[in-house]
């Protein structure tokens, strides 16, 4: 069985991509970041929601809080990262509805209603867009070092209104010198795939 | 700005890929779901969890059990789909650790400590790979149908022992006549990206 995606493809995304700890020190500019996310914008959501909201720590004072706020183990990274970001689900992201899926009329409401299932929707459709972002770095040919290792109160607090929840933090860049270990086994199909 | 990835993988996967509600006849076999899978293991989870675990829906019997319990909308797609997909996250991961991040001794016994903080990423990291399958899907050349809308605990019930939870239900074909309706409008880069 040949896949129909290009074997040079499935090696950028995929076969070759790896998580990096280390980067070089070339830059990371938003012209690169407006061309991933101008890909990784048609991947879908459920009803359209696109809660994903990315935050790019530019400044060194920002940088240094949100390093603050990291696990220890990714603090160093973090620091030395030629662009780090915020990803985040906005928990009113029901707002947009009317715009984004507007034969819906109900939806907006729906959400309104029910905080904690809107709670549970922002989360489970960004944390879809987290992976769409991740493979779009690599499909800008730069390595992404995604980390759950953090404070994510401390990061909501720091960083957004109370209306927002973290989800990762993405280093992203050129892949640097020992960048990555040996990759790690995968479990195979029969392990994860059974048929009813 | 030129993404290293080519035009053509960015349009299968991306740009004219679209999410599917009608479908062709021609089966999906075990096969393709195996190449899917072959492909899509690669892309990351924290500490290389992996917590996704994948059911296809072959028999009738199963079939007619999981589309009484879809809501009223996607019932019909589901029942006429070639190919139907659960997508659950394992909630005992855990017991694979030592294995798959093997240089982390403590990583098992963390999570075997605190069910909350091992449930949010098993949801976390196989919604991660529900992500990562959907864009295989469209790597083999197929259009997926991703669902939210069911009674999830319905589907733990009737599909799982008490320790995997669905996160989403995908039909899996060609697509076929009106698959889908217009694009609906994707959010501006700069409603979604800021800068601090």
């Amino acid at each position: 069985m040949t896949l129909a995606l290009s074997t040079d493809a499935q090696n950028l995304l995929f076969r070759d991509a790896r998580t990096a700890n280390t980067f070089t020190d070339e830059p990371v500019g938003d012209e690169q970041v407006r061309a991933i996310y101008d890909l990784v914008k048609y991947a879908p959501t459920a009803m359209n929601q696109q809660p994903l909201r990315i935050v790019l720590v530019r400044t060194p004072e920002a940088r240094e809080r949100l390093v603050g706020l990291m696990a220890p183990g990714n603090r160093a990274k973090t620091a030395a990262a030629p662009l780090v970001a915020i990803l985040a689900a906005d928990l009113d992201f029901h707002e947009e509805l009317p715009r984004l899926f507007p034969h819906a009329a109900g939806a907006k409401d729906m959400f309104s209603a029910d905080e904690a299932k809107r709670a549970q929707s922002a989360r489970f459709n960004a944390t879809l867009q987290v992976a769409y972002f991740i493979l779009g770095v690599r499909a800008a040919g730069l390595a992404a070092g995604p980390m759950s290792g953090f404070d994510a109160d401390g990061i909501d607090k720091e960083f957004f209104d109370g209306d927002h929840t973290v989800l990762a933090v993405v280093n992203i860049g050129k892949p640097g010198e020992n960048a990555w270990r040996d990759r790690l086994p995968r479990l195979t199909y029969d392990e994860v795939v059974t048929t009813v």
